[in-house]
C-alpha cells in the first residue's frame, strides 16, 4: 500500500470509526483499525463484533495494499499532526507514515486478519432522509434498556405498520414512538412488516456518525438475512450493525385511553422546574411531585436531610386536577429532546402511565410510568 | 437575617466558594456554606480545614444574622434559577429562598457551629499585583510534589532574597523558580526571609479564584504566626491557607553550573514534536529521548508493541552534540505554561539535569531530572 492523503480528512475519518472500536477488545486485533485502498479511495473498516464500520475517504493511491494498525495510538498520532499532507505506506507488516518533519512507524497486523465487515453490494432495500431518521433515533433510543436482563429491550424496534415506518424503545418504565411516514420501498419490506429489532447503541453511534459525515443526504437500510445483520449506508460510510433476535412486547397494549386530565406546558419552564426540583430529589430516589389544580401545576421535591422546594408552573389544565410523581430522570432525558415550545401531558390518576405528546407534532408519543408514593 | 440579591451575583460567588468545600468532610457542617451579613453586604464562607475562604457580595440587607446551608445542593440550585431576584431570609435553622416561581427551604446549621475563619483585620503585611503573583503561582505550583511523603514538598517556598521575592517548587524530579521583584513591604517581613511553605493546592486554588474575580487589582498577604496561617486578600475575597512546617531543601545546590550544550528552541515546535512522541511513550512509562546535532533537535519515542517515531526540530544548537531522555509529562507540564515564543535548555550530559529558561524573561528557570536510559 502506497498513498497521500491530506491530515484533516484523515484525523477526522479517524475519529468517526474509532467508535466503533473495542474498548476492552477479546482479541488484539479487534482494538485495530483497518486501512484499505478501494478503487481510488481509502477504507477505514472498526469493529467490535456488535457494531462495525466502513468509512472512505478521498486519496491519492499510488499502490493498492492493506494493513490494520493500533487504533488509538494511530488515532492520536495523526491528529497531532501538522495541517499537511501525510504518506502512508506499508514495509512488511508495518505502516510507514510521514508528514512534514514527523516520521513514525506502526507495528501492524495482515489486513486477513482483521474480521470481514459486510458491505452493501447493490442498492439498499429502503432508504431514508437521513435527518428525519437520526432525529427520530434520537427521540426514541434512550427509551430503550441499559441493562441485558431482556435483551430485545436493549434494541430499538424498526416496524412498518400500514403506511408507516414506527420506532419504538421501551425500558419497562418509559415507552417512546415515532413514527415516519412511508419512504418508498419500505412497504414492501418483509423484515420490516414482521419488526427488526436493532441494538440502540448502534443506533445512537449511527446517529453521530451521520450527524458529523452527511446530515443532509439519504441513508439506506440493507437486511443481510444470511448472517442476521442491517447495514446502514451513505456514499461515504457503512455502519454494521447485528440484530436482536427474539419477540418485542405488544408495545400496544401499553399505550393507555383517553386520560382524565390534560395539560399543555411550556417546555422550557417545564425543563428548568425538573432540573431544579431533581437536585433536591437526587438523594430521594429521584421523585419528584406534580400536583395539578386549574390554574398550573406546582413541581415540588424533598429530601430529609437537605430541604424541599416548589415551583409553579402556569399550564392550560383541562379535565380533573391530581397528584402523580415521576422520576426526574426519565423528565429530563424527554425533556432533553423534545422540540417545539409546548408538549402535553395527559393523566388518568397517579397510579397509571402519564402520556406526553407533542404539541405541533403528532408523530412523537412518550410513555412514562409514575412513582408510588404515599401521600 | 433577610436580605435579597442578584441571581447571577449569588450564583457567581456560590461557585468561587464550593471550591473550598471539603469533597468528603469529616464533620457534616464542612459540607455546608456559611451565609452571613456582613456590613451591608452579604459574606460566603467556605473551608476544608486546610483552605478557607470569606467572599463579600453586594445585598440588600434589611436584617442582619447568619445559617450555614448544605454547599453543592444550595449552590446547584441557586445556579439553576431564573436570573431574577433572590429573596433570602431565616426561619429557626432553615433558610428560605424565593426567586420567581421558586420556593425553597434548606434545612441550616446555626452559624456558631461553623469553623472561624480568620480574616485580616487592618493593612496586610505585603502586597503584591494580583496578575504576577498568580502567573508566577500558575509556573511553579505545578512541580510541587503531590504525595506527602515529605510533606514540605507539597508546598510552594515564598522567600525573600535581597531585592527579590522568590517562589520553588519540587518534588524531587524536577524544579521550577520564579523571581518577582521587590513590592514595597517585602523586604521587611521576617517571616518570608525565613521562607513560608504554603500548600501548593491552596494556591493553585488561589490563582483560579482571582483570575475570576479581581484579575487586575492588588493582592495583599498577611501571616497570622498566632495559628500559623496565611490570609490572601483582595477587597472581594480572603483565602485563608496553614502554613506547612519544616525545612526546605537548599534548591540552590541543585541548580547545575554552566552547561557543555545549549539549545534554543520554538516552544510551539518543541510542544507538538513532545505531544506527538508522548502518544507513542504513554505505554513506555513516558520516556521521550531528544538527539541533539549541530542543526537541531530529533525527539524520539519507542514503544515495543505500538511502534516509533521521530520528530526532527530546528533549533540554534552551540555547544557539543548528545542524547538524553526525559519524562514527557513534566516536558509538557512546563510547556503548557510557559509564554513567549522560544525556551532555551541547557545541557550537561545525560545523567544531569536539564535546565530550562524564557529567551525573553530571566526570572524563570525549571530544571528537570533526566530518566537514565540504557543507549
Amino acid at each position: 500500500m502506497k498513498l497521500s492523503i491530506l491530515q484533516e480528512n484523515l484525523a477526522k475519518g479517524l475519529a468517526t470509526v474509532s467508535r466503533s472500536v473495542a474498548s476492552r477488545a477479546q482479541l488484539p486485533v479487534l482494538s485495530n483499525i483497518l486501512l484499505a485502498t478501494d478503487q481510488g479511495r481509502l477504507k477505514l473498516s472498526a469493529t467490535n463484533l456488535e457494531t462495525g464500520i466502513n468509512h472512505w475517504l478521498g486519496a491519492k493511491v499510488e499502490k493498492e495494499g492493506a494493513i490494520s494498525v493500533p487504533a488509538r495510538v494511530f488515532a492520536e498520532f495523526v491528529a497531532s499532526l501538522p495541517a499537511e499532507k501525510i504518506n502512508l505506506a506499508t514495509r512488511e507488516n508495518n505502516l510507514l507514515v510521514n508528514c512534514g518533519h514527523y516520521q513514525a512507524e506502526f507495528n501492524g497486523l495482515v489486513a486477513t486478519e482483521f474480521p470481514k465487515i459486510p458491505s452493501v453490494k447493490g442498492k439498499p432495500d429502503i432508504s431514508f432522509s437521513s435527518s428525519s431518521l437520526t432525529k427520530a433515533i434520537n427521540q426514541v433510543a434512550f427509551a430503550a434498556a441499559q441493562d441485558e436482563g431482556r435483551p430485545v429491550l436493549t434494541g430499538v424496534l424498526f416496524l412498518v405498520k400500514g403506511k408507516q415506518l414506527i420506532l419504538v424503545a421501551t425500558d419497562g418504565y418509559r415507552l417512546g414512538i415515532k413514527k415516519l411516514p412511508t419512504t418508498k420501498g419500505i412497504t414492501e419490506s418483509k423484515e420490516l412488516k414482521k419488526g427488526l429489532i436493532i441494538p440502540s447503541r448502534t443506533l445512537l453511534e449511527l446517529a453521530r456518525t451521520v450527524g458529523e459525515t452527511d446530515q443532509e443526504g439519504s441513508l439506506g437500510l440493507t437486511i443481510t438475512q444470511e448472517v442476521n445483520q442491517a447495514i446502514f449506508s451513505s456514499p461515504e460510510t457503512e455502519v454494521v450493525s447485528r440484530l436482536i433476535e427474539g419477540k418485542y412486547p405488544d408495545f400496544e397494549k401499553i399505550i393507555p385511553g383517553k386520560g382524565k386530565t390534560n395539560l399543555t406546558i411550556d417546555i422550557a419552564e417545564l425543563t428548568r422546574a425538573v432540573r431544579v426540583a431533581a437536585i433536591f430529589a437526587r438523594e430521594a430516589a429521584n421523585i419528584v411531585r406534580f400536583k395539578i389544580d386549574k390554574k398550573g401545576l406546582e413541581i415540588t421535591a424533598d429530601t430529609a436531610q437537605i430541604g424541599r422546594n416548589i415551583a409553579r408552573i402556569e399550564a392550560k389544565v383541562s379535565g380533573v386536577g391530581g397528584r402523580i410523581a415521576f422520576n426526574s430522570r426519565y423528565l429530563l432525558d424527554l425533556l432533553g429532546v423534545v422540540e417545539g415550545e409546548q408538549i402535553n401531558l395527559e393523566l388518568s390518576g397517579s397510579l397509571n402511565p402519564g402520556v406526553f405528546t407533542l404539541a405541533k407534532d403528532g408523530s412523537y408519543l412518550h410513555i412514562i410510568m409514575p412513582v408510588r408514593i404515599q401521600e
